[in-house]
């Protein structure tokens, strides 16, 4: 693996975490304050169901990165789907 | 390449297609309403640096579906994260 190359796996992980840690502020948000009228809800139901598909997809591969950024990104989107259809 | 190969592969671009398309409501949402109070900005901060690490990444790696579903879901992002920090 050449130096490049192992930049590039770094940007890969980089990505990958900052992709799936980025929902846990707005889940903090939304299960403290109880508001989310600005939220979208075809968003977070687009979303789930994407991400849902994303992780069967990397189940199918076998891809360990791909099964745990969307196992954890699947969870931390749930909660905000929930909090927006008991919020309103 | 077996049928389950096809149907999975089917998985996979149906899940990029949504998680890149699940923005446009909210993007539609926000432009209309001007109101972006419930949005977390961190959460759109780390997100569109993680879909610009994912674009790099992509663009390195040669792969079209990366950079294409990357590409589209920055911009939308970067729509979202411009509207909240002009609303607030």
């Amino acid at each position: 693996m050449q130096p490049n190359d192992q930049m590039m796996e770094w940007v890969g992980r980089i990505a990958g975490t900052l992709t799936t840690v980025a929902f846990l502020p707005q889940v903090v948000r939304v299960v403290r304050t109880r508001h989310t009228r600005d939220l979208s809800l075809v968003t977070f139901v687009l979303f789930c169901v994407g991400v849902a598909l994303w992780l069967w997809y990397g189940l199918w591969l076998g891809s360990r990165p791909i099964v745990v950024a969307n196992g954890a990104t699947l969870v931390l989107a749930l909660i905000i789907l929930v909090c927006k259809l008991r919020f309103g």
